[in-house]
C-alpha cells in the first residue's frame, strides 16, 4: 500500500554480489583510495576456512593483509580499543569486516576510533555524534540473515558499567557490502533455515508495519520472493551456490527494507526471548512470525494478504479469494516451518516448547513467559507495530507460540 | 529473473517524499552542515510559480535565499561558470536544483567548479575525474519522468567546440532528492502522460535488459505498479495530489533501476528520433515502448510476461496463460497509450505519423526514418538490449512505429 503522507528512504551502501565477488575487493578499495586494509573477523569464521578464502581473493594485489580475529560473541569496548591500536600501528587505511553482527559492530567501533583519532569510543555513543565520513569499510557477511552489513547502527558492550552502548549514524554504514556465495556455502542446514527466517521476518515486518513506504515495500517484496523460492531447496541441497547467493541477496534487501521502515512485535518478543531464555534470534523469528501476523491481522490484514504472492507464488495467490489471503499467508509460513523441520531432521523449531539448550533441556519454560512478555514491552521494535500490544496480549501470544497452537484471534484487544 | 553471476547496485541518494516535503529542506541541509544554499532553476519553472513554493518553504529558517534562474534548455559550460562565480561571491555552501534534466546537469556542473575550486569545468569531464565528495546538493524534480535526480551523470554542452561533454561520478549524485506533490501538480495532462511514459520505459527496459539484477528488478516492479495504478487517473484529475506523489515516486524508483542496470533499444531509437526530428523524449518513449518489447520478445519474452502483473493487475495476470503474457503486456501498453490519447483530447501520441511540430506540420517524415535508424545504432543504450539490432531491424521498427502497425515479429533476424 502506498502511503503518500511522508517518508524518507536511504541506503548508501553499494552492494556487490556474485560467486567470485571477493576478488573485486582490491579494485573497490583502490577506488576508495585505500591500499592496506585490516580484516576484522572472529575465530569461528577463521575455523571454518572463510578468512582463508578472503585472503586468497586479495592475495595477488594485497598480500599479507593484517587479520584481527579476536572478536568475542558480543562486541565490547576493550576489543574495539585493542584492535584500533593495531590498525594504527600497522598503518592500515581501511577495514574489511568478515562475519556476523558482532564482527560488523566491532568494525564500526574500530572505524570510529581510528577515523576520529578518538581517545575513547565512549565519546561517540548515541545518535548523531559523528559529523563526517569515516575510513572505508567493506562488509562481508558470513550469514544470510541479520542484514547488519547495511545498517547504520552498532551495539557495543561496556562491561565496566554492565551496559550496552548504541551508536547510530549514516557514517557507520559500510561503503560496500560484498555478497559472495562461498561465505555461506558451508553454513549447516538448520542455521541456514534460522538465519533466513530472520531475514524473512525483517522483510515481512518491514512490509506490514505502520512506517512502511513504497521503496521499503519494493525491497521487502523482492526479499520475500527470493527466500520463498530458494530456502527449502538450499536446506535440502546446501551446495546450491545460486540458491546461497539468492539468500544472501534476500538478507541484504530485507536489511535495507527494515532499516528504512522498521520491524515490529515479532522482533520485540524475539529480543525478549533471547534475553530471558537465550534462544538464538533466528529461531525466535521462525517461531514468532506467524503469531505476529495473526495478532495484527485486524489492522494489517490487507498487507499480509498481499504477501501471499511472493510467499506462495502466483497460482496459490490467484486461487485464494482476497479476504482469505492473509490467513493463507500465515498458514504458508507455518507449513514452511514444518517443511524446514522435516528437512533438518527436527533441528529447525516450530514452537518454543520444543526448543532445547545445549544439554538437551527445554530452553524456554512456561514460567519464563510472563517475564518475557513484560520485557518485550520495553523494546523499541513495537513502536510502529500495527496493533498496540499490552502485557496481557504479549503473554497470550507467547503462550500460543510456546504450545504451538494458532492464536485465538477473538481474544486480541483492539486499540 | 535472478541472475546470480555478478552484479553491483548503488543508489546513495536519500529520498524524501511527501505533500510538504520541501519544508524539510532546511533541517536536511543543516544535517549536511550547510546554511546558505543557492537555488538553481530556469525561467519556465519560475513562471509557473514553483520556485515561490520552494522559497516559501525555506523562508522561516532560510530567508532571502539566492536564486539563479537563468539556465538554458540545454545546459552549457558558460552558464555553469557564470553561476559558479555568483555562488562563490555570495558565500553559498550548498545547491538546491529545482527543475528538469538541464537544471540538474547545470547544478552538478556548478558543484564541480565550486567544490574543486576549478578554473574550468572542462578539466573534470569524463568518468572518474572526481576523487572526493562535493558540496551538498539537493535535487527537487519538477517533472515525474527523467529520474535525473538519482543519476550520477551530467551532460553539459561546450558550444565553443560544438560538443556535448559527459561527466560521470558517484560524487555527482545529489545527497537528497526531495519529491513534493506540489512540484508536479500543475503539469498539463499530456506532459504528465509523456513524462510518466518515459519513467515507465526506464523501469520496463531496466527489467528486460541483459544487465538486470534482483535489486534493480525490485525498483522497476514497484515503479511500473505505481504508474499503472495512477497515471490515467492523474491525467483525468490533475489535482490528485496522492497520485502526483505516486508518479514522482515511480520516476525516482525507475531512475534508480535503470541507473543500476541500463535501458535498451527503445531509448536508442528514441534518442535518435529526438536528435533527427526534435520530438520530445517522453513522446518517443510512449510510442516506441511496445515496439521494443515486441522486437525483443523471442529473447526477453519471459521477463516481459512477468511485467503483466504490475501493468495489468492480478486478475488479468492470473487469467492470462503464461505463454500469452508477454503479448498481453504489449497490448496493455498500447491500450494504455490509447486511453491517454482519449483522456488528453488527442495530445498524447500513439505513433510517429500523428506527431506534429509547433506549426502543426508532421514532425517525423517517412524520409527521415533511414537516418533515424542509422543514428540509433551509435547509441550506447543498445549495448545490453536482449537482441542485437542492425540497421535493417531498426528501420523496420521505425516504419511500424511511424505507421502505427504492430511489428511483424516474423521478420526479426535473431542473433
Ligand atoms: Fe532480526
Ligand atoms: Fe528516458
Amino acid at each position: 500500500m502506498y502511503n503518500p503522507g511522508y517518508y524518507e528512504f536511504f541506503c548508501g551502501v553499494k552492494t556487490v554480489a556474485g560467486h567470485q565477488a571477493l576478488e573485486r575487493i582490491p579494485a573497490l578499495l583502490k577506488g576508495l583510495g585505500a591500499r592496506n586494509p585490516m580484516i576484522i573477523t572472529d575465530k569461528g569464521v577463521v575455523a571454518v576456512g572463510l578468512v582463508d578464502i578472503v585472503t586468497e581473493a586479495l592475495a595477488s594485489s594485497m598480500p599479507g593483509v593484517v587479520v584481527e580475529d579476536d572478536v568475542p560473541v558480543d562486541s565490547d569496548v576493550e576489543t574495539v580499543h585493542r584492535i584500533a591500536a593495531v590498525y594504527l600501528k600497522k598503518g592500515c587505511d581501511a577495514l574489511i569486516a568478515v562475519g556476523g553482527g558482532s564482527v560488523m559492530d566491532t568494525a564500526k567501533g574500530v572505524n570510529i576510533v581510528v577515523s576520529e583519532e578518538a581517545a575513547s569510543l565512549l565519546d561517540f555513543s548515541g545518535a548523531g555524534a559523528l559529523k563526517r565520513p569515516l575510513k572505508p569499510l567493506v562488509a562481508v557477511p558470513t550469514t544470510a540473515g541479520t542484514g547488519s552489513e547495511v545498517t547504520q547502527a552498532a551495539v557495543i558492550a561496556d562491561p565496566s558499567v554492565n551496559r550496552k552502548l548504541l551508536f547510530v549514524s549514516h557514517f557507520l554504514l559500510p561503503n560496500i557490502a560484498v555478497l559472495d556465495s562461498r561465505m555461506t556455502l558451508t553454513l549447516p542446514p538448520h542455521l541456514t533455515a534460522a538465519t533466513a527466517m530472520d531475514a524473512l521476518t525483517h522483510a515481512v515486518e518491514a512490509y506490514t508495519c505502520l512506517s512502511k513506504n513504497p521503496i521499503s515495500d519494493a525491497f521487502a517484496m523482492e526479499a520475500i520472493s527470493l527466500i520463498s523460492r530458494n530456502l527449502l531447496s538450499v536446506v535440502q541441497r546446501p551446495d546450491d551456490r545460486d540458491g546461497r547467493l539468492a539468500l544472501a541477496t534476500a538478507a541484504n534487501l530485507a536489511g535495507i527494507a527494515f532499516s528504512n521502515s522498521t520491524v515490529g512485535m515479532v522482533h520485540a518478543l524475539g529480543h525478549s526471548v533471547g534475553a530471558v531464555s537465550h534462544v538464538p534470534h533466528g529461531t525466535c523469528m521462525s517461531i514468532l512470525l506467524p503469531y505476529g501476523l495473526e495478532y495484527n491481522m485486524h489492522k494489517s490484514g490487507q498487507w499480509t494478504g498481499e504477501l501471499l504472492y511472493p510467499i506462495a507464488g502466483e497460482a496459490i495467490y490467484a486461487a485464494t479469494p482476497k479476504e482469505k489471503r492473509a490467513e493463507k499467508t500465515v498458514s504458508c509460513i507455518r507449513a514452511f516451518n514444518q517443511a524446514l523441520f522435516d528437512a533438518t531432521g527436527g533441528l529447525h523449531s516450530r514452537f518454543f516448547r520444543e526448543v532445547t539448550d545445549r544439554d538437551g533441556r527445554p530452553a524456554v519454560t512456561r514460567e519464563q513467559l510472563p517475564d518475557i512478555a513484560r520485557t518485550a514491552l520495553g523494546d523499541g521494535s513495537i513502536f510502529y507495530n500495527p496493533e498496540e500490544m499490552d502485557v496481557d496480549d504479549a503473554l497470550m501470544v507467547m503462550e500460543a507460540a510456546w504450545a504451538g497452537a494458532p492464536l485465538d484471534r477473538s481474544l486480541v484487544k483492539t486499540g
